[in-house]
């Protein structure tokens, strides 16, 4: 069986609150879906949205080698005809080979917010879809509210679908809009609605409102489904549309379907961090399969039995999405962890037993470094006497200032060598970090050009013994990220600005260092 | 059909990578989800952990007024028994009522982890078992890896849920503790084992690691499983464990079955919240049912069908779960529960619009109430001209110094007028927080001897917008005791000093005059 997948990101992943692209971004975004061998990639609502119409004038669909590019709209008015609808006679303008038509199959959507009847509607349905097959395109057609509406009336249902097969749709969508509906009832809705439509290409969109988005898609799929949609790492409005990374390894990984090659397959994790990173969404740690802790392994215990055999404690094997296992040193047995987490990171331990003693003692005082990649490198590397320090400091000072009714200030002043020179460098910030890390910048970049591509992703704080209060000790765990890899750095100290500090010098190394070691 | 609902967030949640919880934090968390009307809270590992024992040891199991305890421990060692086991003996000895006990089902494991016979696991099982059951405790039995045991072995995988039904465990519960199996095959496992154990309890426990921890657990539920365990908002190891927050709401309000009341249903949304809180994990505002987004309604055309009919793109009404609908404008809903919490914290208010608009504002900019009543109680009175300052500020200054090979230091100064008098008062720290505490102390206690008595007791700081990294919002909140009641504050801003602050100042003055009008 043949399974297409429908990537939705930029068009119904664009409805996540906060989210923006531009059409650089989407034209980023766009390329990198393509090499991950999917066949349909939705990029935006050209009527609705200057900067989607500016994507689809500017984009040429023929860079795209795996992918077919499909741009969206609403059937026409129920008054009115296609051919007058500016939203529909765009679409056939455009050089997008897919239209994607959506229209309601809802009776009481139909009645209640079109305020229309549902022979208007269906006459709606065939006319858009006529007109555009008639323009050359391609038209999938997406069934809103097919679920609901199913529920409330399936013969209803059912002739909105094949008002759109009959005028020439290549695909009938059935799509879950609120998300709410359960796998064994979507399952039944859609076995049935396959049998009417034989030898029609069924497809599926859902939504994540109860939690059952990835596993509604695969229901779907065992019920005779052959096109999936959905959106990398879910996003879209609520609760988000459908996993497609998930979705993917799932049918390809646990469901024996080939939908993509192997060597696409393993760019999954990459390409879920990128479209985090464009859409400036914290990729999440734990999302299934791409996450950076899907394959982490606490604990003697698991490690020892991934050693016998990786089954013990891994669904499938991390490499086949490019990821890969983690063993966090949180609980570093021995010294073979050391081992594999030295040869993890690129780097070669001769005295294990003194980095094993260094990170205890570390651990000790409340560094963490299961995230913090950077600065346990850095650490195996000072501790074997292999570091390359950026700079030397002489000493740094924060003062942060207030008076009444006015604003807080904050100034930082940082003396340091690099490369044998001395450099005085004050900056002023919005808070003490962030004066402390212009300051530093300034300081070095321009010895150091390539920090202007390493910039800073995320900045944690962590009270490590709240009880001790404004006297407790400050754990801050910084991320850098160059575009395509990021990076974790840990600082603590009872003081927030020195903890702060350790973290940003280590990941300012690492990111250095570690980039002339590791290309 | 009655479902029993187990709660694992204190012992299989904190697996989570990053999450440790002090004895107090469990008993405070696990007092929440009492609220909810779970029906067992497990709470920890006592014998792996000193934390967790340190809870059990001190928690009174009788607070609870809808759940039974429960501790976790693994089956004996395959040779020696289970009376000379000090992990069991141990279960035996705490107050908590029920103990579960986790064992191998899956043959490879038995060989190659265990490396024992499958003979001498099912003893190890039933001895363990029979040996806590004579000891008074209920036992559920934890069968681990259960989906791939049965896989490949079901006669195996059976015959130790036996040996834990024959020495009189209560419940049977089938782990699938890798996550990843999928819902069909996981359904048709578990109806096979429910026609093997008439009569008897079985019970699920699903990961997230395929994106389907919340479907299988309803898969499960579908095929006869009557006891389903899980943890608020699904944190737990690698992808985490199965969301109890979404199972409860689908169990409910989708699938007929009455697992909690009405009114419990309705403390989902906060018990959630307040769950991350304590953990110090950002709450999800995408997650299913609870999250902040999860009934956003974007757009005209959605809040236009909404208000003709909720069900138009609403799934459940959000009020069920004690959320509510967000629309970008016109979110005035609240002045009932203004009322509420204002008689809650023994307050009167007269203009209530000033103080909801007042909320809302500060709610834009990251402030955050549910933990900080001191906070909340002083907006509340400074918005209608009743708050009495403890002192006026002319000034305050913070500076942070740290010389190459040297300790870093901090020193505050702040000018103040005090009962008409001005003070300067210059204070060490080892942190700017605690230097800015110590300086205030100093200047205000000499005319306020009741702050002797008056500690702070939990400081904690959340980066708001992560991805601002080191310019990103803080937020600071402040727990102060003087003995007999705790109270909250919050504090706002880029600057972690500046934020920390509004905190100490919300709490010292909370803590004088709240106690002088209230006590």
């Amino acid at each position: 069986m043949s399974i297409k997948l429908f990537d939705t990101t930029l068009r119904d992943g664009t409805q996540r609150e906060g989210v923006s692209l531009t059409a650089e971004d989407k034209a980023r975004i766009a390329r990198e879906l393509d090499s991950l061998g999917l066949h349909y990639i939705e990029a935006g609502f050209p009527a609705s949205n200057p900067k989607d119409l500016e994507f689809f004038e500017g984009f040429d669909a023929s860079e795209l080698r795996n992918a077919r590019l499909v741009a969206f709209t609403r059937a026409r008015r129920p008054s009115g005809r296609a051919e007058d609808d500016p939203a529909v006679t765009l679409l056939a303008r455009l050089s997008a080979p897919v239209a994607c038509i959506v229209a309601k199959s809802w009776r009481m959507h139909v009645e209640k917010v079109l305020g229309t009847t549902p022979e208007a509607n269906l006459e709606s349905v065939r006319d858009t879809v006529a007109y555009l097959v008639a323009a050359g395109k391609e038209v999938i057609f997406d069934a809103e509210h097919y679920f609901d509406g199913f529920r409330e009336d399936p013969e209803h249902a059912l002739s909105v679908l094949r008002a759109a097969a009959e005028a020439g749709a290549t695909t009938l969508v059935l799509c879950d809009t609120n998300g709410g509906t359960l796998p064994t009832e979507l399952k039944a809705i859609v076995a049935r609605t396959v049998r009417e439509f034989p030898g029609v290409e069924i497809g599926i969109h859902t939504h994540n409102d109860a939690g059952c988005g990835v596993a509604n898609a695969l229901a779907a799929v065992e019920a005779g489904a052959t096109h999936v949609q959905g959106t990398m790492n879910g996003v879209g409005e609520r609760c988000g549309n459908c996993d497609l990374v998930a979705t993917i390894a799932n049918l390809q990984l646990k469901m024996g379907l080939e939908v993509v090659d192997g060597e696409q397959l393993r760019r999954l994790t990459e390409v879920s961090n990128y479209v985090s990173e464009i859409m400036n969404i914290t990729p999440d740690a734990h999302r299934p399969y791409v996450g950076r802790s899907a394959f982490a392994h606490k604990g003697g215990l698991h490690v020892d039995g991934i050693s016998r055999d990786p089954r013990t404690y891994e669904h499938v094997a991390p490499e086949l999405v490019g990821n890969q296992r983690r063993t966090p040193v949180g609980e570093l047995s021995g010294k073979n962890s050391v081992r594999a987490k030295a040869a993890e990171l690129g780097l070669e331990v001769r005295d294990v037993a003194a980095v094993l003693s260094a990170i205890k003692q570390r651990e000790h005082e409340g560094y963490h470094y299961e995230a913090a990649d950077a600065s346990l490198a850095l650490l195996i590397r000072r501790t074997t006497g292999e570091d390359e320090p950026l700079f030397e400091l002489e000493s740094l000072r924060v003062i942060s200032e207030k008076r009444a009714g006015g604003e807080a200030t904050v100034e930082a002043t940082i003396k340091l060598f690099v490369r044998g020179e001395r450099v005085i460098s004050t900056a002023e910030g919005n808070g003490p970090v962030n004066a402390l890390d212009r300051a530093l910048r300034q300081a070095i970049e321009p010895h150091y050009p390539e920090l202007k591509g390493i910039h800073l992703s995320n900045y944690k704080v962590r009270i490590l013994d709240e009880h001790r209060a404004t006297a407790a000790t400050t754990r801050v765990l910084i991320d850098y990220t160059d575009g395509k890899r990021v990076w974790g750095a840990v600082g603590v100290g009872t003081n927030i600005i020195e903890a702060s500090w350790q973290a940003l010098v280590d990941g300012l190394e690492y990111g250095v260092n570690g980039a002339k070691k590791n290309h």
